[in-house]
């Protein structure tokens, strides 16, 4: 398979994105029944950051980030970027330069399973970013790669297009032709959850509200009254 | 072992809970002979808190948090909920819906060998969590495991009612039967400690003021003027 | 080969370590031709600290601080200690009161390739310290090491005296004969992205100022139009 | 999306799996341009072991391993069982009974990025298994899970029915549709090994044979003598 | 508590750590309802061998094996070593002088979470040991520790007495007060997987030997006869 | 530093090389006072191999082999060459072409902080090989590095012409200097080691060989006769 760049990719509906960006990583999870979560060592770089955009994808070299220049230009305003090297690295293959590039034309944010670099810049621009590593180690730009090609990052498969939502949780990827579904299954599990968060706080236990006393029961789990029993 | 849960557990001294909650992990730890200590690999969701309550502790399956919905109505205000998978494991089992039923009860904190979510919300209410990871990979409530029974949580025996003090130098258990006698020895250290710091602060050595130059010649460790000689 | 103390050690011109601590990690990294960068392991206990100092090294055996406390007096104002164990370990080596001592001294930092503790404390006082694990564990101060001998922390050779640059990117080490030299090729460098940096603001390319079009299509890297070509 | 099985998969030209399996992972994943390798961290439970054969994937809960069971006869002989766990789990979800199982249909072996058990009876066995862990941790069969649908396995995507080649080196997906063109390019690859193989085994060089030396001189790599140059 | 060494430990019967010993790690962590396990680090330094014995426990400090010498005289023939530094360690506290004067009392072998070393000696003696890490790493002979006391090893308590089996799946702890209970526990278990065994390899299905048809149905998973559908 | 390749390097006597490959690694790092030892993440390819060579040293940029390449002819018989990426790798820089191109030349053994393939070929071909990875992903032969350089390797400084020993316990480094002062160090220590495991095959205790009762007493630890003391 040549390396490839492709112009064009189809985007979730903005006002879907905007709804799954409200609600947020483990509430989208659970609304499109517990896919598309990436592994957990992909954390981000400050606290407090929340975004949700279309998936611009980069498959690169180790230690090249040529891809990621060629990728700049094909970001819409609120696209999120993917990056994933074909093998293991930690290198900082981003840095404040490119997320000005990317702010300038309106990029949420970066999702890279490798490594970033002037982060207490990129921390003072409010540019979120989401890795497994942070290093000052440069990369070169020699080698070919391709850009909105389908790729897995951090476990979960990413095509150019499918809606990435990040948060202080972590990252979900939503299929970009189950985004307008998902939409409102999540909304309709925030209104829920607010709800029971609701009656939580009033001092009701989530084993009355969720029936759990019977199950225990039905599993043979014993009640003593003492360690010592 | 049938699966249980034990309702009435023994707690320390509330007192003595209060002066180890002030004088944080690393005093305690020394103050009863460098024992309890939790692996490094349990650590804050946010800088800052401090808690000391008496363990009310959960062991459940992978993936399954119904023991921690069993769990919630036997805790006693102040009390820190520590909660341990049966195998390896990363997935959130607790989150912002949990916190908010807790911290109607008053427990002051929780202590996890697994995953956490909605961590951005659990920051805001201040409900301080010590975990391995942050995921928002869900749990189900399925299957059977145990509340308040001995448990091992990052390395560390726990048994419920043992004190747990935690802060952001990770977490140390104190024996139920040790709270009293440890919480003197502890205060002793700091009022100590806070002696020496004086003497630091002023210009003194640590050298001079542990008498660590004899030490220095009797383990025969030379001192030569430049990196030449 | 014998535990040495060595008194003396020749440290870099005051003023070029001052421009490298402004520069910080990244650009000093790069200007010396991407060598002498700490492994991505070792992170600050608390964000936007930036220090730069000459090198006083530490080695020592695992679980015992006592060389540390040996090298506070070979410390001048504006040092940064860099200390290792002599095989993995993660105790927590320093706390509070080294730091008080060290801050009489006006030392600006450490680097351990271990663990820390009093990391709250440490927060407050703004002394700022690197290391790959934090941890309430104690050690002793019974066994000998050797302070200002070559050591490798992180993966990189360390020479008491080299310059030693740390901020939230992470830590890199100039030798001391090259500091004069390297300074001025920061500076450079920072004045040459300062450039870029308004041109990508301005929405200017990568792609265009670097001349990556060119490579690109000598790469054979493809331009498509939609993912189903 | 509910969970599913599906009991009918499309598989590769059998004759191309054999010669896949001849050459090896290292060998086809060059000749099919160096994708679809899975990360390291995979390894097999005893040396020696080589198989290629069309995937039939699961996904299933951590801690669960009912759907192994609904994929058993689902397999043909030849095929290769690849099992992926829903979140991070190093359980023990297959043993010597399911090997049986398994070996009575002739399926080739098991590739689980999760945790595997009775390693000793399936080395006598000669049933070959590559995991990410070694655990005797067993697991219930009460959750759903999915058979032959697309899974990602070690960051590799793999679709049921793609073929899967596995040795001591680790393990290669190729797209069921790309087989019958990367066997002979694997082959071609082969033989051109083979031949330089015998020229370097004869002394010459690969800076001679794959005409390196012109590369250093451009790359502007200085020969010098002596260290002291 | 003041470190101490106990010379006098109770012991289970010799005839049922024979029979946990023949059944092996799996079979007897399920037969005691999967509890007891170490955590998967743990790994044998070469394949095949196993053992079960009564646990002599050793506490020490990261760096010295002072400890494990106390420890020798008060091993008798078939014991199990289990050796536990109070830190994070992976140095090699174990070689074969060590090896050859537990040899000379009976000892079945050792489990420590830490390093050895001479491990090509210890191949050649066939004198098994579990460990966390290989290294030539040495230790001293300097501090205090205690020996029989009870230990966490590997995420799993473990009491002088207990009863260790280990073999290449890993480890598991049985109480004393519970092995000749789980004995014949563990036969039955073995006696009934003969019986499944047998079905297995003459082609029945787990599907149809668990009744995991009517479970599948019951869960809502569906079968489909091609991926398009 | 411009890239270099240097052709001429001094090495250690072979004689002492010879001494110090027959004794191994756990004895040659105590003979020089426990140093030179790389960590332990570094392990054999497969078991029961044992070298000792000057190192021939390379560092290369992450996913490039081509340095291996232009090191091969400077290797002389006996050589180990020790390659070093500049950044976290687990490419396969190194397979069975390669060995078979060092094996014509004689050299030992290969050393990598890195990736390598085709192990079962260099099984088979007893060509030993000591990494942190064993992984097919092949790399590139592009970028510009340096033989015969100073590396630090597994955390440990190598320079070109030192001794480098391997075996199942992993590395240790002898400065070149060093190396005449090593060998009979190490050999005096195997004939003292000869003699203790003499006598504690015999049945003498360490406790007693070493002299450590009085330590335990005066260390203050405790004798006590059963654990309800």
């Amino acid at each position: 398979m040549s390396h490839r760049i492709c112009r064009n990719i189809a985007r979730p509906d903005p006002q879907a994105l905007r709804i799954l960006g409200e609600l947020g990583v483990a509430t989208v999870h659970e609304a499109q029944g517990r896919t598309g979560l990436m592994r957990s060592h992909m954390r981000p770089i400050y606290p407090g950051a929340r975004i949700c955009g279309a998936a611009v994808t980069v498959s690169l070299p180790p230690g090249d980030n040529l891809m990621i220049h060629a990728a700049v230009e094909l970001c819409l305003a609120g696209d999120v970027l993917v990056v994933v090297p074909t093998s293991d690295s930690t290198d900082g293959y981003f840095g404040d330069l490119l997320a000005t590039s990317l702010r300038a034309r309106g990029v949420a944010g970066l999702i890279i399973e490798a490594g970033v670099r002037d982060v207490a810049d990129l921390a003072v621009m409010r540019f979120p970013v989401w890795s497994r590593a942070v290093s000052a180690q440069g990369t070169v730009k020699a080698s070919a790669g391709s850009v909105n090609v389908p790729v897995v990052c951090a476990s979960t498969a990413v095509n150019p297009g499918d809606a990435v939502v990040a948060d202080d949780d972590g990252i979900v990827v939503v299929l970009r032709a189950r985004v307008s579904e998902v939409a409102p299954l999540a909304q309709a599990r925030a209104v829920k959850e607010a709800a029971t968060r609701k009656r939580l706080a009033a001092g009701e236990l989530g084993m009355d509200i969720y029936g759990l006393r019977d199950k225990l029961a039905a599993l043979g789990v014993q009640y003593i009254d003492s360690p010592q029993e």
